[in-house]
């Protein structure tokens, strides 16, 4: 089980110095908290912490997942500030989280909705409430506040929460036999647990994984209680929450999408954490249903506003995807996870493909506004806003940016992983002494990355390369020599077991030619269309770069497709541009109908990284295009 | 204006007698008008004439729309009579009109809906109530009544009712000066007074045409009287009821389909009566602008299902296509008046391209099930209904189809225009003597037709044949001689001015080869993809005709279209069938996404006529295919 001891190096040991993402992360600090902040306050969120809402007052009334974009907004506080000292900043976490504290009760419960307006209803409604959900938000931003801060009250207080909800549910005699029905506690318990070192947190998350689609079915006793009729559930199915049946039994991915892939998450983490093989089976058996069936090119997922979720195999429409920032997130999260239980590169080319295309569209350029949902396709009406009323994508956001670093590598005792190429410098704690991995590339616009090893003395240890999923040649150097095409190369790494002197440099060569890419048959969203990727980015067109309108396009297979950087698009972008053809409508004269094909004419065009939509004036936009 | 003394020959003058049209007006009247009357007693349509809802009875409450469903059945159960005895069914006429006339009120009044649930709100609410529309079909019924049974009672009480509408709405002192929100009393007054003579009946109707959105704003007016905010208007735009702007001054088709059928065809109506140019100048650009932006291809009309109507210039999606049956219904009376203003064919074709396809595809080949929507593609869930809750197409149809051979045939003194070829036996009333026309064909699935003059004496007049405008190639010929190519043609009709001998023959021979069709560029939803034809039938792909799923098909530009005529099939059909490719599923293998394009197979594939679809068991449809 050598794998599994593979650990995520933690973001901030991980300094990102790049073009890409760290003026992401910036907009995120400067304009995304702030912005966000704004939201919380002017729609009540925060006041909501006050507990004076009554029926007569003229205060809004809290809401059941309130909470959560709070608590997501000061996690992403704190691991901002984790990076990047700031006063203000600071002064605002502190007085928030004073606000929260002072909500709490005194069995430690936290949750302004429930205490001020159905006090009597607490934990009657697992299945719609959210109650915790909010619950895990709150931990983990808790956790976020002491690694920030150094501060204990805010963890010490959520530990409270947690030993409330510890005993209110489990399997014990007065115990609720409940889980939740937006899964997250499951995965802020496991990192609790990590915390804390306390293992009741663990076991409780793995309650609630387990417990999960059991008879008798808790969700319906819940409703009966509630004298609802279980048949009337609004959502018409428990799929919906992946509780239809026990998580062990389940085999397809199904419902709303930021669920499962929460649910997956805390799965993939029980895996891990108690060796359990079952689990991993069937984890195995769910991701591959996503990446065969249920994955946009982007790493979007959730096809359905309906259920804003999954629906069958290959149903993946362009302009009416749903794909909501906070699933591309959850997907993250989810391969991540899978990452750490098999080390393969197939999870961390998925966690890539989200993370620079579904996860990144959802902000603009700026860092200021948000998708909420993440068409692959659209009329021009799609737009961001600063925030939604549900809105829980702009502060998963907030908190995913700072943490990019995270992803990087993973460490054991003698084995460094690189999953993601970013410049950027991490220092990696081994037994002999620290190594630190100076990064340097214009990785995703070039695949040229040097690894420089800094360190006092020569080290032993192992450097795996993840050879990324879209590269079809790969050129690997060692201090300026070539090394072999037969250098070990295990689940998609390339792996370098050697005495490394201070100052070697690894210079990777990923070919990087923009290629285009061709969806299953069965996707009739995407019948002979054709979509252009570079490295791992997604790029589309906006008509406002195209000589005509953007539905007259068609690329031909033939045509190449040439490369630039454009330091003045878009905060600087690489762009693809090449000739295509458009159906030529002024021969075509007035007649709605004839026995001839129209004539086609070339027009240059011009593809713009997908993430990258949505900063102009607004416009049509479409990743799959027709090949002529 | 010679062309505006054309009128078209009585259906009750051309016996149909084709293998096409004939079984399908016998399923009308042998499944079509009982099913349907089954279902208006039923629903409480026809008690609903008893008078006795109360708020406390267990009866259903009268629906505003609820008459004119009752009386499109009337109406056509008259015309089915007049084509064909049946004792039985003229029974349940004669007890349905004696129901209806028990509830019309002294002044003449005749609506349930008000008379019983809202008394004191008579003609309170044009914009949205149907009272008018009710009333125009109630005295289209009562004429068809008094042409079938030569009994004036139902036409004297409609006469009656039309007197107290006539001295309600109009320009004078005390006269309310409101116009129907919904369409259609034009079309029957109109008619009324082609019946009666009584001219006041045709200013009425030129009055409700003319006052339709002028200022100050009737619907306005009477919602602020009804303490309504017009602002609050719950379809948005008064677009939708075609009254945003006076008609002169309308210039685009808009809104609500069915309702723009009717005004245009009263328009038109007006336009010959009154010899008013400028209507005829409004109406031919309406025209335009329907048949170049607005028109699917089976003559289908209505895009969205939102406003039951028209949206912007080549938006024509197929799946989600409304295309109502009954707006196709009223594109063929208004395309039937288009031809009586101009004797153009091009307006003839559009009439014949929705009678065969659009109109066709509202009825099963049963005469039992009903489409109220006709989507030119289906994932095989839209499937016929024997009813709806809002009903209006299901006896549309049934007062449709018994008229069929009311299209066949213009006549002036000394002209006869024919405009369909159907085989029939047509009696012409001329001067000098009877003509009956003899049409023998195979049509639709032929294009040969022998018209044969039957008469006692020789006789001049002319003979003018429409060239049907999806034909390239004709021959004529009289007598077995080949006639000139340079025989005079004329607004898209040939035209042999002669002395007509007993038992002269015309033969006819439109090239009928099946041929592809091609959609505007601007029009997103058939990118790169082609429809077939053959005469005036559009074709569709059925899945169960295929040997793999519809959505793998490609149809090769390059390959033949074999037609046949299958008399096992679908109650005898004509199909197309030849050789398609098909996206290899099996070679694709597993991947979601892949960096070349499937390969393909070929498969052979079967077309089936559009109008004939889900009439076997649920399947996918569609009408364009992806060519390769």
């Amino acid at each position: 089980m050598k794998n599994t001891k593979n650990t995520p190096l933690h973001f901030t040991n991980v300094r990102i110095q790049d073009a890409f993402w760290a003026p992401r992360l910036a907009a995120n600090r400067q304009q995304g908290l702030d912005r966000v902040y704004e939201q919380l306050q002017k729609t009540g969120r925060i006041e909501a912490y006050d507990l004076d809402w009554s029926p007569d007052s003229s205060r809004p009334k809290p809401h059941v997942f309130w909470d959560s974009d709070v608590a997501k907004w000061l996690e992403g506080a704190c691991y901002s500030l984790m990076n990047h000292q700031d006063q203000d900043l600071l002064g605002r976490v502190e007085s928030l989280v004073d606000r929260i504290l002072s909500a709490q009760g005194e069995d430690g419960y936290l949750n302004p909705y429930y205490t001020v307006v159905e006090p009597e209803n607490r934990w009657t409604n697992l299945r719609d409430r959210h109650e915790l959900y909010c619950a895990g938000h709150m931990i983990e931003a808790s956790i976020a506040h002491h690694q920030a801060t150094g501060d204990r009250r805010f963890l010490s207080a959520m530990r409270r929460y947690a030993d409330l909800i510890d005993r209110t549910f489990g399997p014990g005699k007065g115990q609720l036999r409940g889980y939740p029905g937006h899964q997250e506690i499951e995965l802020a318990l496991v990192k609790l647990y990590h915390h804390t070192g306390e293992k009741r947190y663990l076991n409780l998350a793995a309650y609630f994984v387990d417990a999960r689609g059991g008879h008798p079915y808790y969700f319906d006793q819940e409703a009966r209680q509630r004298r609802e009729d279980p048949a009337a559930y609004w959502a018409k199915t428990h799929a919906y929450t992946q509780s239809h049946r026990p998580v062990r039994e389940q085999e397809t991915v199904v419902g709303h999408a930021v669920r499962a892939m929460y649910l997956y998450g805390a799965m993939a983490d029980l895996a891990r954490e108690q060796r359990d093989r079952e689990l991993r089976v069937v984890l195995e058996k769910l991701w591959e249903d996503l990446v065969s069936h249920k994955l946009y090119l982007t790493g979007g997922i959730g096809t359905s506003r309906e259920n804003e979720g999954f629906t069958p195999s290959y149903h993946l429409p362009n302009q009416d995807a749903y794909a909501e920032t906070c699933a591309a997130i959850g997907l993250v999260f989810w391969a991540h996870r899978m990452l750490h239980l098999h080390m393969d590169s197939r999870y961390a080319d998925v966690m890539e493909r989200a993370l620079y295309n579904a996860v990144l569209s959802g902000v603009s350029l700026e860092g200021d506004r948000f998708f909420y949902v993440n068409p692959l396709a659209s009329d021009g009406t799609h737009q961001r806003q600063v925030f939604y009323s549900c809105s829980c994508c702009p502060p998963n956001i907030n908190r995913l940016l700072p943490t990019i670093g995270g992803f990087v590598y993973s460490t054991t005792g003698d084995e460094i992983t690189t999953h993601l190429y970013i410049q950027s410098e991490a220092r990696i704690e081994f037994d002999p002494g620290t190594v630190t991995l100076i990064q340097e590339t214009d990785y995703p616009w070039d695949g040229v990355v040097c690894i420089r090893c800094e360190m006092d003395v020569q080290q032993s240890f192992t450097l795996k390369l993840r050879k990324p999923g879209w590269c079809q040649e790969a050129r690997l150097y060692l201090n300026g020599d070539r090394l072999p095409d037969d250098i070990p190369f295990e689940g998609g790494y390339f792996r370098l077991e050697r005495r490394w002197k201070p100052g070697d440099e690894i210079r990777l060569q990923w070919l990087m030619p923009a290629h285009r890419v061709y969806a299953h048959p069965d996707v009739k969203a995407t019948v002979d269309s054709v979509a252009l990727m570079r490295g791992p980015i997604v790029y589309c067109l906006e008509a406002l770069d195209q000589p005509v309108p953007l539905h007259l396009i068609r690329l031909p297979r033939s045509v190449s497709l040439e490369s630039r950087f454009e330091t003045d698009l878009l905060g600087g972008v690489g762009t693809l541009v090449g000739k295509a053809l458009a159906a030529d409508v002024d021969a075509w004269g007035g007649a709605l109908y004839q026995p001839d094909p129209p004539d086609f004419v070339r027009v240059p065009f011009k593809a713009i990284p997908y993430y990258a939509w949505a900063n102009r004036e607004p416009g049509a936009m479409r990743v799959w295009l027709p090949e002529a």
